[in-house]
């Protein structure tokens, strides 16, 4: 019977040093000796991608893009073998793979590549052999055999986009923090960490401010069917699995995002306006229509490039604070959160309803409060109830 | 007309820093404005081979073979891509390529593999679109893909192999000390630059513990007819060029050799006293038959692995010092040389002679006096006579 196959991506965080290294290296053989052929990919220790940019960047303030993914790349090349090495003095064979030795082909858009293919012989080729194989995340070739390198988020890409090829039982993603919350705990100090999300639920809450997991990784995961595990590198536990399309809470998570503003056109301009979003590559969470003019929803950080180009068409534009329930029955209870939250004080300028998901626009002053507010009435209860642990591959 | 092909190499020292990579830059576009193709091999900075093999034994005091090549060779990769965006930035096209890139194939043997073939195609393509080639010295890959590193001296190596399947007009080492002297100047401080050596007696001087280059590097290059210049990548000038196969001075050069020794056997095992050191891998400099017993000196770090498998046989084991005159009358300087030694109370001994190079075996304590007595009789007045500057491309 063919071994179940898991790929594992770890962080600069968790390979920051020989001793954080040999840590991972025992993530990694507590899955080999479950039973599982295992893939792991790493990013550079951390502190080393900015040590090299700080050296490019004292030759140029730009520095040469082909080269710069030249330079950066060394970074996972450093860290696997590394990992490698310590695997193998532990009585584990694994060997490293570049991007471009993993197969791993991108487009030629230097320091931001898209993963075009993965020829996954050479991966399996050491897999069929017993080895561990180790793959730098975060980048590839291009056709003409140039390193390039993926933009944010990259390593996470290179996970999951290899267990999409290669197939995988699962995608475990380590991280700094022991699963996927019911909301930011910085925030919401009673979040509790769910066992287990839905891939829709999960990629709303990406979409909608949450961070743990990037979107791409996630609509990435769910288009190839391989489930998403997050875990700490750091805490023993199963962390959280996103897996299924099927949300069973009534209310699973709550997603903050702080950093956007809506801006107000009149209504003959709506679809002039999305049409320049589209073009500068600005993601719109929200619409507001209302009788008289349409509010977007936008990051903070693209406003000065939309406002460049469409100034003068733009009636207004303020800071604003987003809060979005996901769930089964989130986008039924516009009323009831509207009420909920006025009772309290705060007042809830514009509601957006989509599939199984309401989107509050707050006061950025009334953020916290709010959703702690939503979080004890909806959230709390449904924890028990409708997760049940899947705790498949760990033992 | 085709524009003539330079091959620069430089060191870890060269490129120790970001402003030292600047001064490199300037070399190269000196070489470039002259109207030159160039093709550059670098290694990695100083200390960073140091800083990554320090990583690796932190894990593992014999680090696996396979993966220390993935690791060390990511600082070639550093110091290329620096070079590359520096040549860029000051308005001079330029690509860095790994070994592997640039089509350099190895045999398998990690950690001091062997070049077997390079693939020039890639090289010749950015070189035809005018672009400055950035090679990382030391690396290459084998027929697997797997990333190899060269052994002892990997980046000369590296050019002079490079220089070879390019049909360069002229490999250019770049090092920290101005050329190629007639005896090595901490020992003889009279001693001169060279302008010009031919390959035989260059040869014969790196055999006999000359260090300025690798004996592989100059050998592969008299192979290949490319000629060999050695400059200081702090001082200007043209270095000494090693070129043709004709020596014109009476005695060009003084090769001292310290770290040796002289093994006696009876004559009869001489045949097996051989065969063991090429079983062995060990280099006999020279051969002194005696009516009854035979001597062979080797290098002192050699001598227990001899004595090892051949202990029975030795008679007799010392530390001597070896003083080699090269040039076109060296070996029939035999009595005078002894004559003159012998008037300053230095005896002679054991003297070999061989085409165009006489060696003799000192004790190590007269090795100093006996080299500055030579240089100054044999070699101070042919300088200026026998070797004429050619200062070919360098403007």
């Amino acid at each position: 019977m063919k071994k179940p196959l898991i790929v594992q991506k770890f962080g600069g965080t968790s390979v920051g040093s020989i001793e954080k290294i040999h840590g991972v290296a025992e993530h990694i053989i507590k899955a080999k000796n479950a039973g599982n052929q295992v893939v792991v990919v790493v990013s550079a220790m951390s502190g080393e991608t900015n040590r090299l940019m700080d050296l490019a960047t004292q030759i140029d303030s730009v520095p040469t893009a082909r080269e710069l993914d030249v330079l950066l790349s060394a970074g996972e090349q450093v860290s696997m073998a590394l990992l490698a090495m310590t695997l193998n003095k532990l009585g584990y064979p694994a060997r490293s793979l570049t991007g471009g030795q993993a197969g791993i082909t991108t487009d030629s858009q230097h320091n931001d590549a898209t993963i075009t293919h993965i020829e996954t012989s050479m991966v399996n080729q050491w897999l069929e052999q017993d080895n561990i194989v180790i793959v730098a995340g975060f980048q590839g070739t291009n056709e003409l055999g140039d390193i390039t390198t993926l933009g944010r988020g990259g390593s996470d890409t290179t996970a999951v986009t290899l267990a999409g090829a290669l197939h995988a039982d699962e995608c475990q993603i380590f991280t700094d923090v022991d699963g996927i919350y019911t909301c930011d705990p910085r925030i919401v100090s009673r979040a509790q960490k769910l066992d287990v999300i839905d891939f829709p639920s999960m990629e709303e809450m990406a979409k909608k401010g949450a961070k743990v997991l990037h979107l791409p990784s996630v609509q990435f995961a769910w288009q190839h069917n391989v489930p998403l595990r997050v875990l700490s590198t750091f805490e023993p536990g199963p962390g959280s699995l996103v897996a299924g399309e099927e949300c069973h809470a009534d209310v699973c998570g709550l997603a903050v995002q702080r950093d956007v503003v809506m801006i107000q056109v009149d209504n003959g301009s709506l679809s002039a306006l999305l049409t320049q979003c589209q073009m500068l590559g600005i993601a719109v969470s929200n619409v507001i229509e209302r009788a008289d003019w349409t509010g977007i929803v936008i990051k903070q950080d693209a406003r000065p490039k939309l406002e460049l180009v469409f100034h003068d068409k733009i009636r207004n534009s303020e800071e604003v604070s987003l809060l979005t329930a996901v769930g089964k029955q989130a986008e039924g209870l516009v009323e009831h959160a509207q009420a909920l939250l006025g009772e309290e004080g705060i007042e809830v300028p514009f509601i957006c309803c989509q599939k199984q998901s309401l989107a509050l626009i707050l006061s950025p002053a009334h953020i916290e409060r709010a959703a702690n507010i939503l979080h004890d009435v909806y959230i709390k209860a449904n924890i028990a109830i409708d997760c049940q642990p899947k705790h498949a591959f760990l033992g």
